[in-house]
């Protein structure tokens, strides 16, 4: 094989240095989930596709990659058609009906009546019925069309339905004796009539779409992201789990979307979730975790918008425009991207009127802190219940989270914020990255009421972040906060001088390695350079040299990289190494 | 949907303990690979399938899990082949040749002779050029079968060449004024003919295997094993990669074998190879970890099996049967499972001569330690250059091995291994569970020397070693050596009296959180008997409690769950429970 191996595209390598800092963003994330009491669960790769169809719109059902079944699975799914007692049933009614047509047509006794045969049953099975290609009937149409029709079925299992159909369709017939064809209208049978939106008919034609066929030749489907997946696991596990149930979940998603700088067909999510109660405590808590997290990976001065769908319901209430509240959403969530004039633009081309828009104009002008903007949302909304309702439970998250102080996170209302509208019934929740860094969100989340009933169990109210890690990935890279000790994948390299000064490296490497030291030796004896070379590459800041003389002095030589300088030490009295190394 | 979910068989959800437990084995080997200077990298979960097919075997490619296309990959497929321009100049050229020969039939002027259309072609930019659907030629009948193939082709792409097939396999024709078809023989065209396998004219018949249609609905597989796409890795990214190059990786695969008690669709593989060196100091190493891992684990008493296959080679070349190496090694490796008399059996079933069979004697009888199996096979394999150089090469790790020491494990040679024959080229490794546990090897490897040789980079030697997770998993869990710790998910659950309370449990909770501790506050001041019940399950060692008596004296009560004894703390003293904890 010459041709250049590559991946897919939407899909990523990484390299050692790309997986350090990788694990290094997942590992901080880990620990602050765990020590605020989440617990890890893992879920398989692909679901039934059962699981995620129609969870996440069309849109989303498009974006999922489904799996081919394995085997002779087109051989299966033409079988499973013409074993559908259905089908066949029918079919054998329009036989039926097709007979009782035909002996209208030409008199009840078609006896002396010849009847030509398509190629497509001219078998010898069938020949033999009629002893001719053009058949004369001797007894009634029916019975010759009836056993024509079972030896096809014996015959010709895979094939028959389409050769049936065929067959039906192409009847054409003489009286005996004549030599013209009573008419040269070729009988046609109506296929359209058909139920199944003629789906057989149209493998035949060649019109099957990918859409109708894909149910029949794919039943697994790859985890599009963790929440679906998460209220499966709760669903089918809900009599293990001791409520409410704190999950955290680390994994790759898979989706078909157009790769773009920063989007990939294969990602991971980082979830943290928790089932089974509504305390606003919760959302105090996760408020507090996102700001753990993010002052834990030095990356200051995040902000962290919040929102309360409730509040956005409760403005399209006094506005007058609670039909349209999903419009009028995704219109302000546009504000801080395209500007007042064009968000009122466009929620008049929805339909939203100008008096009510007049009447949102608080939202336009929105200033101060987050208690400011509360005390202004109070007035707007004073005449809608559900509103007032999310305006206090921002209220006391607000207040909460203020008493107990963030480190280095900045809390903000943002009554703009919507994201997935539909999804969400109360918090709302959005990180941005410290200013200046231009990156959308680095996590989101909020409060959902009933996720795991569309899987049975109902009213199980839950809430949950996410974090995005390519984003907060690309924001560390940017500002230079991942880690130097990262780059540095080992710690001590020992030049190979040889067979016996290999074999007391390898034994001093060993001791090394049980102090918990990241070591080796260089495989081969071979040029000191090419050694050397390995070491820069690989950033070690300790080379060990164990050459005849030190083998014979029993000693080791240890260069510092980075000074240049070197130092001698007992290959018997290696701690002292030891120690210098972790001083 | 009222339907119970599941999940795909073969594949598992992992509960926190199961997933807690499985880290720590992960957590443990991955410690070490990096201790040994294995550096991570990560490749995508799928690959193009070129990189995957074809590299396992007829059954590794028939397990291999395929992704369907996104789109509309059916109606792409149907459209490429009508595009594929090849098939339809060949389609132009038999048409061609199908006119010459009617010609040759008819006669060359076969003006004033009737065509019988087939219904097929009865579309009106058809008949319009005949006047009539039974046709009265014209012009030459070639010109008039291209005019309906370029009608055909403009009105029907999707459908136009089965169509195509269809009209020119059902031509008949009579003289003009003959009121008789000329004969009644249609004139059969001979799709056998047809390249392609006939492949479009199958899927008219539904007789397209799977087979040949997976390739063209399918471009991606979910990755099979981790060799192959390191493999893939070392080639794409060999100028960015310093030789010798020591990688791990730990990631899923899947396959889609029967799902059996161990065996699973989607399972970890643990994976460490070093590629671009030859020198045995890696086979020395790698056996090294395997006892540093399992040493750590606390799995004492394994024993590392270690062969060359080049000792193989040289066995099959002193007794004569050099060409029937791999059935003689299959039969050999299964000496331990079906004793001697049947292994016997087995060789001269494969064709292996008695005279061959007792010059192998040696083999059966092979006992004492390794080093006296290494003398006896010097006797056996006197003859054989590539034998004694995999004597030698055993050799020289089995002595530097034992200068070094192994901790816990046990090496021994066995003559008997073989593993993946046609795949390793030197060294091959085994590890089994100590004695007393049923369970197959729990890890395994060797050393290739060409596997990039499939992507185009020649000569670059390999090791590697893998650790199977799984059964590690089952045999600790059998002999009880997980580590308590990990049944513990949390180390203090606060008790949650009220709104006031719950906010002071909250703040302590903040500071235990910050020392590391894993800490929750109960979300609601529900019943004491339901918190504690909680607590209990999730195994909870201190429950701390602030009620209004405490909260009002500044303090808090921690109770230890195990010895039912409390303590009071001081609420700003919250570091002397801190160091408790700790001690």
């Amino acid at each position: 094989m010459a041709k250049k191996p590559s991946i897919p595209k939407g899909t990523r390598d990484f390299s050692p240095i790309e997986v350090a800092r990788r694990n290094y963003i997942i590992q901080t994330i880990k620990k602050h989930f765990e020590i605020y009491g989440f617990q890890p669960i893992e879920t398989p790769s692909f679901e039934n596709s059962e699981t995620l169809m129609g969870k996440y719109g069309d849109e989303g059902d498009r974006l999922i990659f489904k799996i081919l079944n394995s085997g002779d699975y087109f051989g299966k799914f033409t079988q499973d058609i013409y074993d559908l007692s259905e089908f066949r049933n029918l079919l054998e009614q329009k036989l039926q009906d097709f007979c009782t047509e035909i002996d209208d047509m030409l008199g009840n006794d078609i006896r002396n009546k010849a009847i030509e045969l398509p190629d497509y049953l001219q078998n010898d099975s069938v020949i033999n019925i009629f002893d001719s290609n053009f058949a004369y009937f001797t007894g009634s149409f029916e019975e010759h069309l009836k056993q024509i029709y079972s030896i096809a079925i014996s015959d010709h299992k895979q094939n028959i339905l389409s050769w049936s159909f065929k067959a039906i369709s192409r009847f054409r017939y003489r009286d005996d004796n004549a030599s013209e064809f009573v008419s040269d209208d070729v009988y046609r049978f109506d296929f359209s009539e058909f139920p199944f939106d003629g789906l057989y008919v149209r493998i035949i034609a060649e019109n099957l779409t990918s859409k109708e066929l894909t149910p029949h030749i794919s039943e697994k489907a790859l985890r599009y992201d963790l929440t679906v997946p998460f209220a499966r696991y709760v669903v089918m596990h809900q009599n293990e789990i001791d409520f409410p149930f704190k999950r955290y979940q680390i994994q790759p998603v898979w989706r078909a979307d157009r790769p773009q700088k920063g989007r990939f067909r294969e990602f991971y999510q980082c979830d943290a979730d928790v089932v089974g109660s509504n305390s606003l405590l919760q959302e105090v808590e996760l408020v507090q975790l996102y700001d753990a997290v993010f002052t834990d990976l030095k990356l200051g001065g995040t902000t962290i918008k919040l929102n309360n769908r409730k509040i956005l319901s409760g403005i399209a209430e006094v506005i007058g425009a609670k039909h349209l509240l999903v419009d009028f959403t995704v219109a302000l969530d546009k504000l801080d991207k395209i500007g007042e004039e064009k968000v009122k633009g466009e929620m008049q081309a929805k339909g939203i009127s100008e008096v009510a828009i007049a009447k949102a104009a608080p939202l336009f002008a929105m200033s101060g802190s987050s208690l400011e903007q509360l005390a202004q949302l109070k007035l707007l909304l004073a005449a809608s219940e559900i509103g007032m309702h999310g305006v206090s439970e921002l209220e006391e998250i607000i207040n909460t989270v203020e008493d107990i102080g963030l480190k280095t996170a900045d809390l903000q209302v943002d009554v703009t914020l919507a994201r997935g509208l539909n999804y969400y019934t109360g918090a709302i929740f959005e990180v941005s990255a410290p200013k200046g860094v231009s990156m959308g969100s680095i996590g989101g989340g909020g409060r959902y009421d009933d996720l795991t009933g569309i899987f049975g169990l109902k009213d199980v109210s839950g809430i949950g972040i996410s974090f995005g890690l390519d984003r907060i990935y690309l924001v560390l890279e940017e500002l230079g906060l991942f880690p130097e000790r990262l780059d540095q994948s080992i710690d001590v390299l020992c030049i190979n001088f040889g067979e016996k000064e290999g074999l007391a490296s390898l034994k001093l490497v060993g001791k090394l390695r049980e102090k918990g030291i990241k070591a080796e030796v260089y495989p081969t004896s071979t040029k000191m350079q090419k050694q050397m070379k390995y070491a820069n590459n690989r950033k070690v800041p300790y080379v060990v040299l164990i050459g005849e003389q030190e083998l014979s002095n029993q000693e080791f030589v240890v260069k510092n990289m980075d000074t240049g300088q070197q130092e001698t030490y007992s290959l018997n009295k290696h701690e002292a190494f030891v120690l210098s190394l972790r001083a």
